[in-house]
């Protein structure tokens, strides 16, 4: 549950998600100007929590960025991915959170961007907010509906540049491959145009049925205690990029997601919401704009391949974080979930 | 903002839209067993409210009903859509309101369908609620966010077989070309496999640019005091059917919607959320089913025509009946909408 | 069958799609660089033919166009569509032809590009050929597969400003609401940035049930012996425009190809594959470029609403012109096609 | 290049893609009726050929069967996917060829559907010839179009229930990974409703950067003389199946594809079109049918997860043993390619 740059609990333990450099960080906050907050809930039956992305420390109506969705299985109840596909632009900070906190974090979202904007509603038009979900009912009340907006506010204010993973914010009761899952984060740094960039991952790991999971060494981590079910769960992953593109092209590197899920042994199952969501932070789309256009530099087509990549990568090394990040946790009723990072250790 | 059957207030103002025989009440409720319902706010600065659709009298978590979506412009806040899309069911009532009632409604959803199935995200998966939006942010308070889960309860208690239309529910402070819209509905009835099958509309019409709107005879309704302006509407159009289809199908059908529209004037302006969700009550999908495998009857593809006809005809005059049931009305600030019904009477 | 500058043919007839001004020559020519031309077989049981966009005058493989594909309904055989979607550019001219055409007009626009870029297939990538179609069946033999490459080349080899309309190059034997049907253009001109703007359409126009037509004054022409029958046509809608858009812009522009075909009464029927596809000739994207990224001029998404328009009434009114400019015709066996021309001469 | 049933190459040097049973002959032809035919030019500067996959042994247009397709990644030119996506029926064989062997692909399956009935075109509608394709340009000489129509009936007429493997087909001048690819099957057997049910794949293998292949085993072959390249190549997937599905349940099918190359370190490269086309033998959808409505068995959604991963580990395993059965090749020019299965034997 806490923060380690660079050298990622993942790379401690031996395990190397592919051949890029990762960045200083290796965590979203490798992509400037990004900050990731946490509001975690974890008492009684509850295991459960808020995580906020603010893409950009401005005001994200004024100033939206470039942004794309790619629904890998849509078996998930994630808000505002309609529009961000349509006009292919992100307009406020990102909610992760249960599946039933997802109708309050709309609501926040929507009383910030009114508190910021007065003009939304009445002289201009509305706002998109987006907020993304797992279900996290095997170790938490969901039922209890127990998030409030107040919640999902403290994970905003609580955004920085230090990204805590493991069992926090929205990852709080999560599970997968039968351990305990939760919130990770990596990145890749690469050349283009004569200049460093990155691009950096944020996962809410909630799938994978026990057995299934692959190390990247070809070891397959079994949980002792788990019997082999059906997977009910889900994953988000959210990339962000310094390089400038459009969205079809964000687009083409949120698909990407999915074969770093597919490297650790997952299939997509039926039950399992895996939605990724892309965006970049080099070049602001303003919501008030006098001139008819606007100048853009963009991505060439055929130098995407190293975009790609990170994105699988990243997707893939985000999710053994979250993973070896998360110690063991009993939640509701009898249930409980052991750390990949005791097997990982003998221990488990 | 009163019901009536079979013959249209579109009809009795002679304009047909189409060549398909209405069904006997011209609505939704032509198909067996859908209910509808309002909850209507209309109290100061405020003009909204709730509309359910309750597409049958059953459990819908537990037996639930082929469905698609088809997005006719992304430019909206719709939830639930996404998992529609994937697996091409519903499973439970549609709520319709305005673009900031959509958390509020996603959350009334799911506590109803837990008192419903205790079992919701405890040993079975969650729900996927169904809520849609427009923006009627020009004649009511938006801001406000005023709208409450009992409001949203009360829509839903309310549903019944008569459909009231015009300034209703989620259609109460809706605007349409500059006129007053609201919620309108219409039915067509054909035969298929030797009896008579129908396919019904719900819309709520919050579209157009005034000057746009062409009725069925070639008329160009312009609203006296309205401005040339940017389309900042939305149009959800909502149809059933007791054909039995796949989703497929389905999806194709709800991308009709669209013709209906456009034969209204609309082009699917840029900031109009234009959105079709269409089901089948003619086959529910049982949630906890012993069997692998379902028998169902499916529509031969090349008899497909007649439901693409009506989804079309009928989207277009629950339009015209939306519009013309709405008397004009004074709305938050100085806003006013005049009433379709004045102009065709020669009024406005 | 001959050209008719700005005063279209179906403006003489009073017809008047919208409000936006047409172009100047009122075709796909009016956009700057564009060359049209058609290879029109019409002999025996034969009528069906080649008709050849070019999109500009250079090497288009290595100064690729930004485009978009929108499927309104997929029951086609267009070749080329797929990679449009994924990459969003255009780097062949696009020929138009019989359904049982389209692998001759791939191979031929293969067998150009090798013959002015050496080294595709060799040290560079292939080329993603675009042929669009429709079904001749009703006035031709189309099982003759009578169309030579030597065919789609001389269509190429023809192509110039001049837009010739009506039974020319694909459109020779193609059928419409029970009319003669063929190629048909139209364009519109509107301001942004300070300087006139131009988006035009070409359209192969096969589509729509005898009796479903409807004019924008209102009335509803039936050819005198054609039988109510299915509708087993198709129509392609190419659209252009000298504004500097990205390709999901284009797809969104593309989309309302649509809205102007349901303003004629169609509702895209089961068996007709309704296909349209946009590009801007703003910007070219070259194939060999040193330089990680390119700058580009975008338009701001919130005026992008006259270019709808402009799509919806250029299609509109160039299937109208595809009708009218097409005298009667008989072909295959004892088919004929009465002229929509001479109906509004009432002589039909 | 021989055939071999059960335990395939891949298992014999000890690789096993997943947990699933294979079936008897591990290959398409596993699935009941399925046959499989090739016709391959090796000779001068040509490795190309075609591969013919023939679904059923009847009249495929009179008796199509449910289909879907998913694009991985659209950088291709395939034939007939845009009808499959909108009707969800495959209507012809599935021929697999070179890039520019499409147009030829595409005319001999309408020459030979014409052939088999007489009424396309005239009585009844067209055919949707359904034709994909890789680049082996590498080894061949693709300029050449060397390839006929007869080439193409040649490969329908050898087809048969015994799938040849590795350079053979289409997959005669394939490469991937920098080894010699080709043509590979896999199958998987599993329990549903009671009885055994099997889901096989079929791939023309021709992706993958040099270096980035990962075996089950997790080593990771690099072929000695390559160099770290970009990714221009493809990947096609056909997966087969006796279980009764509809065409959207046949698309999620499709898309576990992508988990499949990803597992063998694929990201879906820029240049690379990979795309999976899925059907399903268990139901015969009648071209000419009397009634308005047809019964079908659906496999109950919540069941499909095995299926998933069948579709994952066959494709796995399908492109393996494409490499493993596919010897060392010289081609044009200077250009070579190892085997898989001469590295690991030891001897590359």
């Amino acid at each position: 549950m806490s923060s380690f740059p660079s050298l990622s609990r993942t790379r401690v333990h031996g395990l190397i998600c592919g051949t890029l450099e990762p960045g200083p960080l290796n965590t979203l906050a490798d992509i400037d100007g990004i900050a990731v907050g946490h509001r975690t809930m974890c008492e009684g039956d509850l295991r459960t929590g808020f995580t906020a992305i603010v893409p950009h420390p401005g005001n994200l109506f004024r100033e939206k960025l470039p942004a794309a969705v790619e629904v890998i299985n849509g078996f998930g109840k994630s808000a505002g991915l309609i529009q961000v596909d349509e006009l292919g632009t992100l307009e406020t900070p990102i909610l992760l959170t249960n599946t039933f906190g997802v109708g309050t974090g709309v609501n926040a979202l929507i009383r910030r961007a009114i508190a910021e904007n007065p003009e939304i509603g009445r002289s201009t038009g509305t706002i998109n907010p987006v907020v993304m979900e797992c279900n996290d009912g095997y170790l938490s009340d969901i039922q209890a509906m127990a998030l409030s907006e107040a919640d999902a506010e403290a994970a905003l204010k609580a955004a920085g540049s230090t990204v805590e993973q493991g069992s926090v914010g929205a990852g709080t009761g999560m599970s997968a491959f039968g351990f305990k899952g939760g919130i990770g984060s990596a990145s890749r740094v690469f050349e283009l145009g004569g200049r460093q960039h990155r691009l950096a991952a944020l996962v809410l790991a909630n799938f994978g049925r026990p057995g299934d999971l692959v190390l990247p060494d070809g070891r397959r981590p079994h949980p002792k205690e788990a019997r082999h079910s059906e997977e009910r769960g889900s994953v988000i992953v959210v990339l962000a990029t310094d390089v400038p593109l459009e969205s079809r092209q964000l687009k083409r590197i949120a698909r990407r997601a999915g074969a770093g899920l597919a490297r650790l042994g997952a299939y997509y199952g039926n039950g399992s919401g895996d939605i990724a969501l892309a965006f970049s932070t080099a070049c602001k789309i303003a919501h008030f704009e006098e001139s008819d256009f606007i100048v853009r530099d963009i991505l060439k087509e055929d130098k995407i391949d190293v975009l790609f990549q990170a994105a699988a990568e990243t997707t893939q090394e985000a999710v053994l974080n979250a993973m070896i990040a998360s110690p063991a946790m009993r939640g509701r009723g009898r249930s409980k979930r052991p750390s990949l990072a005791d097997w990982l250790d003998g221990r488990a």
